[in-house]
């Protein structure tokens, strides 16, 4: 899958921001990759992009129109529809975040059928993978993962794959959920791959590459969370990780969704270093990056510190202060 | 997904025993459940039944025609087709392990309308989970886990099922896998699953029980196995297993498919438990099952006294030795 860019930003009428926080990601990171975007009347989320029509849209060299918002209810209103068929007439490429795929709707498919153009369901993988073989591949890989699901693995790779290139480094995010997908262009969303192959896919992301250049894989779940432990587990696998950053979210009491304790950034290097030895002897922690949103900028510092201080590792909130300090000890580590 | 029993066996003209392995495995477990065998022209496989056709086992009381049966290149040859169109016009469902899915082909799709049929693809889910929860349910579960796949997972659970009752216990085998649902004529194949649900596909299996029945649940992969850990690590958090057997076949020198070393009895019964904990912190290993078949009966013997001597756990050949003595440590530890 590779999303031809820029970008058309469609976010129709949705009724918050929360519902655009898909398309709000893709601007945050690739601005430059966007257009403008196209609102309807009523919608309640705003980008802080121009709004701009698709004939626009199409003047501005957009090749892509994303539809980047989830809808009450997971339907494609009538409304919305009529805008992705005037969108492929236009010569645009449709790339989806929906739950529902784009060409079950007989109206899109036979707009894109007749204009020649493409559909991304990023939410749903079209290919088919092999599944893992274990084996080493060239080059080198970080992997964030984390103490639970949401506690900013996303957010901390885009930020390391930005630090490592502003130092110098060989770096390139690849994405393993739907706003990544985006983001990068390419990607698998791991979660909807069929669970046999989800180590397959984690190693198709990231093939063989130079032996100085770092894929920055997205990480998914956590090993410590009832729900998705099993696609984190494959994912770490199938990415082989030399290095990875630990995320948490300190304010925290019970697991993302369900009644489970919390474990300590502690448990979650030894799971991974003891899991992750299995496709890669060399798999070290790097470094951890906290979430720390809910606290003050005194109570931050403090955590950061107790943390660094407990783990002996560079300790970060990559919001607040950057990821700086992890990067110059990657390349200390590995250079 | 409930296959309605019993079964006529369907294994077209396949061109050895190996193709028709899932329909073998089926008549070693209930051969009760099997009024005969239909085999067409050609046929090189023979699963001990008597030959009868479409209108014989109607006659018998069949209900379902299972298809258990690969073919060369996973293709429906057009003569199979012919005989599960007339399967369903005798008034028989139809239950498969191809690939493919049986109403995608438009024969079969139009016969099993026509006549109110139900068309089960047990390779494919067409159900859908909710994602796992991790909350603990009533009821004792024993999972099986390997020190790698194809080691015997299946097979034991099923012994363990037929001991335990053999010795009072309420137990009910839960199939993990295409062959195990047809054996018990539901189930899940877990990893066909989209990578998101898998605990919960597994907790579905098992729901909440008296508390002193026990669902048997099939385990699949390995912790160890670099292409299927995942799935291994989904299926442990959803079964929450109490209590756990350690299947291992001891002449392998790498894992089946992949140039990886071959894990410990003692590092399978160690991150069994370490990962299990997550969702029930009673885990225990119970037993040692023992794929002895390349041995002959004296190294057999050796083989397993080493291990029981080693583990401090009762170790047998489920296949030459039974499981007697595993289900009897179950009763001194849980009654």
């Amino acid at each position: 899958m590779q999303i031809e860019k820029p970008y058309l930003m469609f976010i129709g009428d949705v009724a918050d921001q929360l519902a655009a926080k898909t398309a709000a990601g893709i601007v945050d990171w690739r601005r430059d990759w966007c257009v403008g975007q196209l609102r309807l009347p009523g919608c309640k989320a705003d980008l802080g992009l121009e709004d701009i029509d698709i004939a626009e849209g199409k003047r501005r060299g957009a090749r892509t129109m994303v539809v980047g918002v989830v809808n009450a209810g997971g339907v494609l209103p009538e409304h919305w529809i009529r805008s992705i068929v005037e969108a492929l007439d236009a010569g645009l490429d449709i790339a989806s975040g929906l739950h529902k795929r784009l060409e079950d709707v007989p109206e899109i498919a036979a707009a894109a059928e007749r204009n020649g153009r493409t559909l991304h369901n990023v939410r749903l993988p079209s290919q088919t993978f092999a599944t893992g073989q274990g084996t080493k591949r060239t080059g080198l890989r970080l992997l964030t993962v984390g103490t639970d699901c949401s506690v900013g693995k996303k957010y901390t790779a885009l930020a390391l794959e930005k630090e490592m290139r502003a130092q110098g480094l060989d770096a390139d995010f690849q994405a393993t959920g739907q706003t990544g997908i985006f983001i990068s262009g390419r990607g698998v969303a791991v979660d909807a791959v069929v669970a046999d192959f989800i180590s397959g896919a984690a190693e198709w992301l990231s093939p063989d590459a130079d032996p100085q250049h770092w894929d920055v894989i997205e990480g998914q779940g956590s090993l410590f969370h009832p729900s998705f432990a099993g696609v984190t587990l494959g994912l770490l696998h199938g990415a082989q990780p030399d290095a990875f950053v630990v995320c948490h979210e300190p304010t925290r009491t019970t697991m993302r969704g369900v009644p489970a304790r919390l474990p300590t950034i502690r448990q979650v290097i030894d799971a991974t270093v003891a899991c992750g030895r299995l496709t890669n002897p060399r798999i070290q922690c790097v470094g951890i990056a906290v979430n720390t949103q809910a606290l003050d900028e005194a109570a931050a510092r403090a955590c950061l510190a107790e943390i660094a201080e407990t783990e002996g590792l560079p300790t970060t909130d990559p919001v607040r202060f950057g990821v700086a300090e992890i990067v110059k000890h990657v390349k200390v580590l590995y250079e």
